[in-house]
């Protein structure tokens, strides 16, 4: 059933900026699966051969990825990847040390641990009593040197007086809840969004202002559903890429389709 | 069991910057949240009572929002969210029309529909044979005229010439694929980046050069496994947030867990 067929573009819609964009996504990907780091990246002529563009477009793709950090580039010394970007996983929830486990150390520098009389907008998340205290911790997460997030985390005040008691240089605040509750963590409400680093954050996280960042709003739940934990965390967009599986009809499983 | 206490942190820690952040990641949440849409945003000394920080922390943390596209300030008008944000559904494998069935129309600029040689990056992810076309589709993607992300996808040479005579300018990719399928699609691999956007994309989705971009790569599969459509979508930071419910042992049911 043919509804309304689409003209092909003629071809001045594909400029060679256009070429350039899908020559880095492909590369990007590259970059992010397979190990350049030892040899380098093709030449400009390699790389204009494999993807099929002109050396134009990839000298533009290739200032694309230099441009958010992925790549170095220098005459004589050719292109390299600058430094790795790190998977979180999205398949379950998963604080930053269990996500980043065989990557190295995660360090925490704790910028503040208190308890505060939370704001309305607080209380009501973790459905606070009136005049209920809640606690407020507020962390750099790095990975060896290198730092990854800047956490905003509000806890509620009988978790969160433990917590205070506890080794937060080193810990996910996850692992901590779990140690003081005796119990598994149920389930997380996220949103993720892009923002562009405001000069103080970009400060915390060595980054320059207006870096791309994925800002995480998490509610985390007990098992029996009540919200303990709500966090606002700041990833560098350089250095983390969110990973996930998804499932077409969750309601249906492969089983049932193929069957 | 107390491993490190932690030492409180010294009140110079908390700068304005701190106080204006924190304030600021409360309200985008409310603003997110709620509507105040038709009354406004509450005055600068409510905010400062209601979030229990200074008057400047207030201004400053407005000046974030602002900067992020989420509210208009101006005298005598006082502040008013700018537009709102859409919600796109992580819990399922969707396409954007899908997420924003009820929110408007989405309609479709057709930059690109074209049979292509695929450069090896695309073969391999598509498990195409040496030599086998690939259909590429470039698209800006609208909520009425709102320019909401701008979309590559890479299809399989079967299913994609099927698709290029199908209405483009209307449907998501993933309607028309199982159109052509006479079944659904199966599971996708994605990955979440934040990007800085380039001046090229920034004007497709008219957005301001460096503006945060939200950088999906999706790589979807047929029931039966196959990968049938590799895409690399751009999203505006400021107009779409990503929303999951995530558990933290998808292993165990709850209902183990509280037996």
């Amino acid at each position: 059933m043919v509804v309304n067929p689409t003209p092909l573009p003629t071809a001045s819609r594909s400029s060679r900026a256009d070429h350039a964009r899908r020559f880095a996504d492909l590369l990007r990907q590259q970059i992010h699966a397979e190990s350049f780091a030892e040899r380098g990246l093709p030449s400009e002529p390699e790389l204009a051969a494999e993807f099929g563009v002109s050396r134009n477009a990839v000298r533009d793709g290739l200032a694309l990825l230099k441009q958010e950090g992925l790549i170095d580039r220098a005459p004589r010394v050719g292109t390299h990847v600058a430094q790795r970007k790190y998977d979180h996983g999205l398949d379950a929830l998963l604080g930053l040390k269990e996500t980043l486990k065989g990557h190295g150390e995660v360090r925490n520098d704790v910028r503040a641990a208190v308890e505060i009389a939370p704001p309305p907008a607080v209380a009501r998340r973790l459905q606070l009593e009136p005049g209920e205290p809640a606690v407020y911790i507020e962390r750099v997460r790095y990975l060896g040197d290198l730092p990854l997030s800047l956490d905003l985390t509000y806890l509620v005040p009988d978790i969160g007086a433990e917590i205070l008691g506890r080794d937060l240089e080193t810990n996910d605040v996850f692992a901590l809840i779990e140690e003081v509750c005796g119990q598994p963590l149920g389930s997380a409400d996220l949103a993720i969004e892009s923002v562009n680093a405001d000069a103080h954050s970009a400060a915390n996280l060595q980054t320059p202002e207006g870096a791309a960042l994925l800002l995480l709003e998490r509610l985390t739940r007990l098992v029996d559903g009540r919200p303990v934990d709500l966090e606002y965390i700041r990833m560098r967009g350089d250095r983390i890429t969110m990973r996930s599986n998804l499932v077409r009809r969750p309601d249906i499983t492969n089983w049932e389709l193929t069957s």
